[in-house]
């Protein structure tokens, strides 16, 4: 492990040899993950890891189905955000306001929305749904009114556990309770793993969302640094786990960064996690969202010990006020199903009918193809519009799939002033102060791109460039 | 008030006797409240008083919108379930697994289901519901996929508040919070006004749904006496009040016993937890399926300081499976609209608009008048039943609108015992066990009567009468 580490490092240093020398130039090809194997005589693996460091110093860059180029950003000032140290934060104050702010015009029409996490309407197959509802309503019967069961309709679990392939069939309707979409699922996970007062590991800058849970619940939140393109640092991680009661992570295409955690880290994560008997709950809506050409495996797919609480949705891809999510919980399953009947008693039964039918019928695949065509082609171009209308020393996070852009802004910047400024120009962000409890990410931003791409959303990020350099 | 109490108590007297000396017989009408109030030259509420104790005896009984007769129970042993004391119960012990076997069944069709809790298909407009499924999705355009705002939609909250008449406008769109479920919103207004550890008064018998929900977060239900016609005993309940955070009620057709609360005990009722302030939550689910002359008063109509959480839904009456109930939650608002946010976000878009429509064009109200007047005729069909083939000294409690009957067996018999002969041949029931934390109630059983009625159902009773018989 340790002669492999080091060969890897090796390999990247040869490779950043090679691009300041200028022998590897801008948009040259690197050899394929194989040919590299190969020519260097190592592992797949140990090739996979260089190329992944040079990923993550921005040198070189994945480009879908096509391979590793080195990157525009080799050689300009663009780099990526900097990670979040556990410094000791004593003044904990999640900041209810800035958020409420920012949600409260979201349905607003007139407001550009790169603050809304979700896809615009654009994005849905509405038609194919209306039909869905249609076909749904003369299937049943019964205008949807039973009473489904409790741990959620046979036929949609089914249907996850068939359609999540990704899973290797690791999973079966048995494992499986619906739920009324994935915060849903979040909330009832954490009820699940802990008791009021416990700490809980999250990701930082983390989703605001989980945040929220986790005081509602009366828990708190252990903010472990993450790094931009590989995602939770497991060193740090390591240090804090025997104090911790629950882990709550976002592994693939993470909100609000965008970075995919290697599979490396999933399966060290996994082993960390049973060594110190802690639950992990994964929160993975976004993981079919992907620009490479595979879904990335979760966490759950390492799990033996069944301390994975696996949780999905269609809220982020395909009907968001359906309000359907699932979890895997592993060991914690009836648990949930009896939090769940005092809760929530049961999903509607009818928008089960239709999301079965959905993934059953490959509408659901082909839709997903579409959809992810769309993101990687927006995300293209909210990267090159916001390294065309942004100061220069702007530092943008890679998203490998999904549809958020974290920036890092002049450090001078506080994105909660220009948030004010930019709203009363009809544009709607999302200031990266909400995504801590502690006083910090002012300089930050999130960018939401699942937007359909026009001549205002252009004319916007422009009139946000220059808000921005108005405020240095 | 003194003065007054013996008023009425005497007036009882004297009708009792006449009864007694068969001046009045089997069937005879009472002179109707106004001639008695200028017979004895009393006020209204005495007259009302005095044929309440009457009725509470069974020794007269209401007919909707016809008055009072001396009742057949009058001169036959079936006489009112007795009340429940506040004794010292030591070993408390929630009976899952009980509630489990009996809930178990519920979706298997071969089993005549006296347990469930809701209303079977054919008491349901399911070709109007269809059509409203079918309207909203083409007026909507958007298949239902959008978000609605986390307190729920405008529309909906907007025609529930118009619709609810019994309030006499005194709630608008702006007190309501739209929830998954009367349940849903239930485990909300328990999470708001209390913390771990806290007491919540409930009933005796008490709901078991309320009591897990309890249980859930971590509360202590503290059981009251309850009346079988009158519902909660308020000496008792004032006497544990300074203890209590919180009171959880169902005052019209209770869950499991049928009763109506009087209107004077409801305003005594807000006018004590407002003396004490104590946040009461009203399940009034049932308030809707009366069978006397008009839909009777929730607590919340008296409540002026906001303490009343006042909890609807149409899971009873219309659409369980919709999964859309709503709650008044006074000045607990902010508090609840925070809570769905970090729970279930919100609620599906699609079913509140067909619920709107259903409700602002007068087909909710059809629907109900229709709906009343089947459940009466099952309740007659029910009552006749029990009389004919239950032992002659099993109590009957006397339902004002609802659809469940609760009954009180000879106390050497265990409905848990009976439910096991009765489930082997293909019948459900609820066993008096679940509605208590603690051992008792265990000769009682509760009936739902909101099913067809066929021989089937017919015959059935027949065999659970000769089961019951039997096991003496």
């Amino acid at each position: 492990m340790k002669n492999n580490q080091t060969l890897y490092l090796k390999i990247a240093k040869i490779i950043e040899d090679q691009i300041h020398k200028e022998t590897l130039v801008l948009g040259d090809k690197l050899p394929s993950v194989r040919s590299a194997q190969k020519l260097y005589n190592v592992s797949l693996n140990t090739i996979k890891q260089a190329y992944l460091e040079l990923e993550s110093r921005s040198l070189i860059e994945s480009r879908p189905k096509m391979g590793y180029y080195v990157s525009k950003s080799a050689l300009r000032t663009t780099t990526l955000p900097t990670i979040a140290s556990i410094d000791n934060h004593e003044n904990k104050d999640t900041p209810e306001e800035l958020i409420h702010k920012v949600y409260g015009t979201i349905d607003k029409s007139d407001i550009t929305q790169f603050a809304l996490g979700l896809p615009g309407k654009n994005f849905l197959p509405i038609a194919k749904l209306n039909k869905g509802i249609i076909n749904a309503v003369r299937n049943r019967g019964d205008a949807g009114t039973p009473y489904e069961p409790v741990q959620g309709s046979e036929n949609l679990r089914r249907a996850i556990a068939k359609w999540a392939l990704v899973m290797e069939g690791k999973i079966t309707e048995d494992d499986l309770v619906i739920t009324s979409g994935a915060m849903h699922a979040m909330y009832n996970a954490l009820m699940a793993v802990t008791s009021p007062g416990d700490s809980v590991a999250v990701e930082s800058p983390a989703y605001f969302g989980i945040l929220q849970a986790i005081k509602a619940l009366g828990l708190k939140a252990v903010e472990i640094p993450t790094h931009p393109l590989h995602g939770l640092d497991l060193d740090a991680l390591k240090k804090v786990l025997p104090e911790i009661k629950a882990c709550c992570f976002i592994t693939n295409f993470n909100n609000p960064m965008g970075f995919q955690m290697p599979d490396e880290n999933k399966r060290e994560l996994v082993k960390l996690i049973t060594q110190y008997n802690v639950p992990l709950i994964e929160d993975d809506i976004y993981g079919n969202l992907y620009f490479g050409s595979e879904r990335p495996k979760p966490c759950k797919f390492y799990d033996e010990a069944g301390l994975v609480l696996w949780i999905g949705s269609v809220s982020k891809t395909l009907a968001p006020g359906y309000r359907v999510g699932w979890i895997a919980p592993g060991k914690f399953k009836d648990k949930i199903i009896r939090q769940k009947l005092v809760q929530t008693v049961c999903n509607s039964s009818l928008f089960s009918d239709v999301i079965s039918d959905f993934l059953e019928h490959g509408r659901y695949d082909h839709h997903l193809r579409t959809f992810r065509n769309k993101l990687y082609t927006n995300y293209l171009q909210i990267n090159r519009a916001v390294e065309t209308y942004f100061p220069d020393n702007t530092k943008i996070a890679q998203p490998k799939g999904g549809f958020m852009l974290w920036l890092e802004l002049d450090e001078r910047i506080s994105t909660t002033a220009l948030h004010t400024t930019a709203l009363s120009q009809k544009i709607n962000f999302a200031p990266g102060r909400i995504f801590s409890q502690y006083n910090q990410y002012n300089n930050c931003m999130r960018l939401t791109y699942a937007l359909e791409w026009n001549e205002r959303v252009e004319s916007d990020l422009g009139k946000l460039g220059r808000i921005i350099k108005n405020s240095i």
